[in-house]
């Protein structure tokens, strides 16, 4: 179920029934090399969160597309909210849910340099609950689970992409995007055939050494039939980890 | 072109050959009574705001899905970001693609409580120009139009609904809506036929007028194909109002 | 009733015996013209709103004279709070009210640049008496009423000024503040003797559209005699509206 | 000469042919014991701010009348910013006009509880100036006066009210503004005849200790003829400090 | 007692036992002149905490190190926090500590540039608990005691450095860190013997009247023996302030 | 070298010479389960830092002690600061160092629980760094280093406490502070022996599983002699990976 296309009355029914929780996808607006989408990782997130949703009927609510992507800022296109802005959008997403008497917010992301933010709108939200509520404060839970890192996913990665996967424009995605949006697929070559690896600091120095935006991938290799295994696996394990967050005491 | 969908490559060529131009859709994530998508004011700004890019070769940012919806918060499933979270977002969105040369930026909106946050930020974002870049700053531009308020629309509005369009949950959105999400389409009685109309003031206020959400609106009159109309009609208009925006001196 | 020549027992009374309302003046220190105050919109605000008071003994805030005005800093004097710092401002008051049992706050605007400003306050004002005080939060109302915006005030300056009143830096602005300060009346020859109209973006974009910083307007017919009137029309207007909101159920 | 009844053009003279400097008066909105004016502070600042404006030609700014005064929140018609807005509306106030070129801010304050405020503000003026221009920041200087600190006051407050002149609501500023408003001069006995003195902590504690509102003191003594000489002492005696800060090197 | 040093079990029964008050030290990370360190401020209002915490069970917060320090930014090494992050950080440890029952709050500050950004943080923390808890909001005592501001240190330093005291970069602040540390005494020639004296503005105003960071002192004569004499004073005056704030009714 | 025990002269000629690097130690002041320190993550980083800085030379910056610890909230004596105002603090310091010419920033981290606001703030530094200062903007660069995650600190820990490290309150940790502070080396017995294990989600969530705050430890097998080895392994360790930071090109 996504929360975009049910009426009020069935988001008042779905919290009735059954379990207070909801999927948030978060992704990123922000380069993705030479053949990837800007929007990868808004999409990565948001394809795999409604595959769950829709198997399980869970409740899925609508992407934050733009994330904090300031390293990407030396490539076109590429846009992002500042840590504190992200902080508060999340805060006021789960609050706002809360509200309503959603307990259980599982994030599922799709960009690295979210991490922090989502992190640390976690603690934001607890404080804020502990300080505006007092002792009658809800029991507010929010896990996060980075859509690449699982085993199914990892292993399936390797196995397709042997050496290449990288680590930003990573053929996994650039594949799972193609799945998602076969229209969009992008014929580019790229130079030299597997991008340089390593880490980084600002955007400046990301473009410096990663000229093409590329970091360790070889995204030439994505194909949407790959997409569509790695969805299928990041889903199903994925919906095993929201499951038992949802399961937990 | 929609930016989630280009490369960085690709809007690199789009600034260097065009006008600087991007349409931003902003919605909003709140009830739209018995029959409406709690997506509805995200889904109309997107779909109009694709439907132009996708006629006019413009460029359309990713769609700000989640607005301003304080008064909708009786509502389960409504979610909002106070007006100084809203405000961050569209002044970090406005700036970053400020960063690359995007010069000029034309909102899609779909929601009437975003107006004032979205204003807000405008005036935001050319205080931030000014203070950071002092006489070198760009020249920005920004502009506001919602999809609902224009001749053709509210011609078309008219005539379709006559005396029982109201100002929420109107039987025009919820069209759009389901000419856009098809599989979505909800069949609910409601009761009275056309809802009590007026103004109001907080969430508790709202919900005393309006006990099911709709505002002075007939919604159960929607039907896909006025959705169609009324998007096609939303559609050529804006085209229009963006065209002279973009031609502006 | 002027609230700074009250003393704390008498605004203690006022809120036993009455409505729990007050007026709210609220106006900009910014450029108008080569004749204009640069204090009009305070002006204004301020003595339509004494106007009232001093009539129906209704309670008077403090001016807020300081607005949102960046699209007019190119022009000497004019002083500007950003938005979200005139969102504070209007929140704190209101709430600092609201701790006393004041309930309904009526904000009589002097300048159009403040009004998304105002607006995006009045919800900050119900997110944040929402969040805090849950349950138990008190029933705030806010409304807002631009002086020149009824149907009174927009007859007389018809009659009084056809054609030229233009869109800032009006003659029937000017006329007020002449009213209200004859002292302060400025003999200024402009040319060409009405601006130039339209929009603007910027405040660069403001000086180099209109130089002197009139838009559309004629000033220089302006008369403290046209003020006198233009008061009493507005004060008339204006009065009604606060009693069918202070009546509203 | 007062911005606010000034023109732009004027203030662009004032600025051309001397000193870029101004004269900022700052109030509070706040109880002041049985029969002191809620707006005291705000009209002691002013009064004594024009009073100079005019002797000197100095320009004077709008008055901030509602200031940080959270101590006096259990009584009735208080108003306060928090500490945070008040900074954010100070620098504001200074940075606008610094871009005018104005470079010397001279504060008139009315209320001790605003010191600290507009101290932090002073600082995070010079730390925004130094931010966002690095070594082109222009040399901006603020002082401080609070009127009632000076010698003349002092020795005047001693010899018409020995002994009861007290800390809040004291008879010098109710003279003050006895003499500024003689038609809202009030006629309250007071009991005891002289507060009680001391400090305090919170709203709470302020209350309990001080349940009229007086600290130390008896301004049944207040006169407008006192009023009218305390105001000279302090004009002349701040106009003399605003005259050195304006010649310092 | 310090905190850092306690178990929460020890926290928990000085809270049960006894006054559930806390000494706060404050200071500063900034140039002291040719001799003086960079952390003084910190470390005469750390090593007097401690002296006062030994001595009378009293719990000792840890020192919040880095303080308001944008004047001295022109030296090598200062570090300052902008005012606003600062109050932020006053207002959240004593929040904090709130939640835990503690009500009584002294801190022990080092160096004058904090005094308004702690003072404004008082009125924050008062402001925030009172919006956060209304009427069962704790009863929140806050004191500010600057170490060298009381009649035995004054005294002292006026008999050990008659005349040479002056106001940054003191003799007595110098010696002080010099007892504490005397691994870190720094034998530097100064020239002239004796420091201008005067006021400032900002950091480069500051660097301009100021060249090597003392205003009016000669540090030169610091000396150990001196700093322990000056600590003791300290130490003793101040713990019977605290002990005054802590039996406060 | 300590910035706190340097004159500005001293960092001023650290600058000309060497590699404009600095290490920055942050922990957090929370409870330690029953016989852990409530500073123990604050003492470890700065013990580890100082380590450092004798061996090499590297300049030290004071040790933010209070860090970002809402989830230990129920447990008397523990300190937070939200994430917002951590992120601020961070930023400033980093900000005010690179002012003076550091260019890179590396942090030796005693808490878990801040890495979230740590990172975030890494990325908040870059955009502030790229909004001021545009295209002349200089080379920050930022790193962390938790000091407990490296091989060597990992590695020692399982030979001393072989399946009883756990994840919170653990024996190396408390190790660490007996050998830095044996005066306050505590006995307390503990039930059950090793804690139980697990996540957790807000503070009440906390206190619920883990009631006498340890996780998964067995921390009575804490030991001043073990604590040297495990400081004496991470200093080395962590001296490495600083020395490969400021190498990097």
């Amino acid at each position: 179920m996504q929360l975009q296309l049910c009426t009020w009355a069935e988001v008042e029914a779905y919290l009735h029934k059954g379990p207070k929780a909801i999927l948030m996808p978060i992704g990123s607006t922000e380069q993705h090399g030479p053949n990837g989408l800007i929007g990868t990782d808004a999409i990565c997130a948001e394809v795999i969160a409604k595959a769950i949703g829709a198997a399980d009927g869970a409740m899925v609510a609508p992407t934050i597309a733009v994330g904090m992507a300031v390293h990407h800022m030396e490539f076109a296109g590429s846009m992002t909210l500042r840590p504190s802005t992200l902080i508060a959008v999340i805060r006021d997403c789960v609050m706002s849910l809360a509200e309503h008497g959603f307990e259980r917010f599982f994030f599922i992301n799709g960009h690295g340099g979210n991490i922090p933010s989502i992190r640390a709108a976690f603690y934001e939200v607890h404080a804020e609950n502990r300080a505006c509520r007092g002792g009658n404060a809800p029991d507010l839970r929010c896990a996060l689970a980075n859509w690449w890192e699982n085993e199914a996913v990892g292993r399936l990665s390797k196995e397709l992409f042997p050496g290449v996967e990288g680590s930003h424009a990573t053929p996994s995605e650039v594949s799972l995007t193609q799945y998602a949006y076969p229209e969009a697929i992008k014929h580019v070559s790229m130079s030299p055939q597997v991008a340089p690896g390593g880490g980084f600091h600002d955007a400046r120095d990301f473009r410096r050494r990663f000229p093409d935006g590329r970091i360790g991938s070889d995204p030439s290799l994505a194909r949407p039939e790959h997409g569509q295994r790695l969805l299928e696996a990041a889903a199903r394990s994925i919906a095993g980890q929201f499951k038992e967050f949802v399961a937990e005491a």
